[in-house]
């Protein structure tokens, strides 16, 4: 037998790891999975501090880390993926962020954090392309109340304040630069006579004067978040060696895909919900393993089940994704790898530092005896305790396209 | 009982790990070993990434990480090792190459990468001591074709690329500076005419008019790679504070020992190959022991059989080591730690990256549920999962010559 290059699918369940709350025991090991249990008696099994234990990982750091990019090196910051998940264009210097239509009384007052469910398209294209001094400002409406944003132009900087405060009842805060420095300054007042100017064009709005005739809140203000400055990096074609796709519905982890040069797959409802058809996922992430030797896929909604504190929808998702998803790859000839970003504990309804269970099975992986996919089980595995930024490196070295060091 | 100061055997059974492969069993498993596995039985156990997860180790980086001496910064290039394991005189600012005796065609196309296994010493004696403008080019031939290259002078570098390829059939590549610099382009520039010069020499030599009357290919060119720059690092003693010794047999291991002070032991019947006198290798250790606190025990066919992807032959290895060597051991009253430097796996005879199992025995050493010595056994150990870095400084505890801070 002679080695030859393998491929390999990356399963991200979100916000999957848990701690004991019913009975005890986490969703996964109150759900029933016996295809993944397969999985995990077949390969070899352990936990992974996503970014470095007791540090809770954000969504878009924890990818980065697991693509084996060290995030505290790589980070741009969220508004970078946000944007580039919306297909908005950028180049290297400009600046994007994460942005919310929301409801302000005349006092600036915020009524609502995310207003304009619907019809959102419209107000957007009225905010589409403003130009505050020299700088081009343009926002695509992404979901819902979602939109990003791209500021393009000379001297920005990522290092500025929040104007959605995440707290309902608040005044609409001022963006503030969050270092001394003359982009920092500029940024920061281009980001305050955005949200002045948005509030203005909003208000007055043929759509929301629609909205409060139908006694509806109007979708009045552009609340900013989450800046990020945007800079090419090596693709992960040019630091490990293989081609990549990645498999998503929500549009964040494309944005995340495209940042490290990823071709991302689109595929018929995949919605990063708890409606997202994981079939077409499954058959979309087979399709794609026949023309790139990496495939990422991404399922959302076993994280938002955390953050509602939803025990039974968490648990009911990943019997979903066990019945669903996992026997699909049966047949797939590559190396399998299942794991989490982070853990969302239905308890805590936030991200938390504990462990992600992982498994990886395919040619050559030494096997352990475990034999259940759980936090608990995957602990004895033969993978021992690993962090993040190891996952490509050992995944590469199974595929083929690993690095030497020495002789 | 009060504490004093221990001593310690380390064995380094090179390429010892692998992947399932027969049965979906590595070669160590499925080897009937009861005097390793008494040894995890009485210890304690645990994996080690040599260098790190997923970086394939080679043999001269993984030992300089087992010795403690971080790789990235205390690596020299493997010609160094080559030179000191051939007893070459080397001083700061030396350049030393590894090379291999082969067959040119008129055209400079490689046709034996490995030519004159036998008549190799006449003909090194030719080439030895060449002076190309103010270098002295020393030679001296080791086993069979090979041979260690020293290159004394003013404003010599490392970082020169191979003349050797690799690769039969291909033609003898140009050596080229790696770095832009002065020193990289006369290096390369002496390299290219000592493998001119050793052609001309070495084609018309009365031992390669006798080859070709035999019918035999000449060995008519040297090739060089592995360029290493010397420099003198603080040794075992300086930064430990205890005395080493090597017991092997392949010079490379010699070489490694050498540069980081430890006194070489000759051992007769030692070949470094599958036919190497264990039982002479364990009574020189044990030997040694009476004079020094540390004693590295290198027994290197384990790698040969990998690369060579003979299973059953590693197996034979693994029983050899546990019927000729270990039980020898027994009686030594001194800590006993045995792993490898890497994985061979036969399956891909090429060094890999997973992690190999390592125990460590001896006065105060936790003992856990570990009773057998394998990759997958190990996994479960009380050591859990280190770093090649960490074992002299556990080592170093055990043995006394611990390192405190604070107080």
């Amino acid at each position: 037998m002679s080695e030859s290059n393998g491929k390999a699918i990356l399963v991200i369940c979100d916000g999957l790891g848990d701690r004991p709350t019913f009975e005890g025991r986490t969703p996964l090991q109150a759900a029933d999975t016996p295809n993944l249990d397969a999985i995990s008696e077949m390969g070899i099994n352990g936990l992974v501090d996503v970014i470095a234990p007791g540090i809770v990982p954000g969504s878009d750091t924890a990818h980065l880390a697991l693509f084996g990019y060290d995030p505290y090196e790589f980070y741009p910051g969220r508004g970078v993926f946000e944007a580039l998940g919306a297909d908005m264009e950028l180049n290297r210097g400009d600046v994007a962020f994460r942005a919310n239509f929301a409801t302000v009384n005349d006092n600036m007052r915020v009524i609502d954090r995310r207003a304009g469910r619907k019809g959102s398209e419209v107000l957007a294209e009225a905010l589409n392309g403003l130009e505050i001094k020299d700088i081009k400002v343009s926002l695509k409406n992404t979901t819902e109340h979602r939109c990003a944003i791209v500021m393009k132009g000379e001297k920005l900087s990522r290092y500025v304040s929040d104007v959605d405060t995440h707290v309902g009842g608040g005044v609409v805060a001022d963006c503030k630069p969050l270092k001394e420095g003359a982009a920092e300054k500029k940024t920061a007042s281009i980001v305050n006579e955005y949200v002045r100017q948005s509030y203005e064009i909003l208000n007055k709005h043929p759509v929301n004067e629609e909205r409060r005739r139908n006694g509806e809140l109007p979708a009045n203000i552009i609340l900013l978040r989450g800046a990020g400055s945007y800079d090419k990096v090596p693709s992960m074609s040019e630091r490990f060696g293989f081609s990549s796709a990645c498999v998503a519905g929500a549009s964040l982890y494309k944005g995340v895909a495209k940042y490290l040069g990823m071709d991302v797959i689109p595929v018929e409802g995949a919605t990063g919900k708890a409606d997202t058809n994981l079939e077409n996922k499954a058959e979309a992430a087979l399709e794609a393993l026949k023309h790139y030797e990496f495939v990422f896929v991404h399922i959302k909604a076993t994280d938002s089940m955390g953050h509602d504190g939803d025990f039974e929808g968490k648990r009911e998702m990943i019997l979903r994704i066990d019945n669903e998803f996992v026997p699909r790859l049966k047949g797939a000839g590559a190396y399998i790898v299942i794991t989490a970003d982070h853990s969302t504990p239905v308890s805590i309804k936030r991200h938390s530092s504990d462990p992600t269970p992982i498994v990886i099975t395919g040619t050559g992986v030494r096997r352990d005896a475990v034999n259940k996919f759980d936090e608990i089980s995957a602990a004895s595995g033969a993978l021992g305790r690993l962090k993040g930024l190891d996952l490509i490196p050992i995944l590469s070295d199974f595929m083929g396209y690993y690095q030497m060091y020495g002789t």
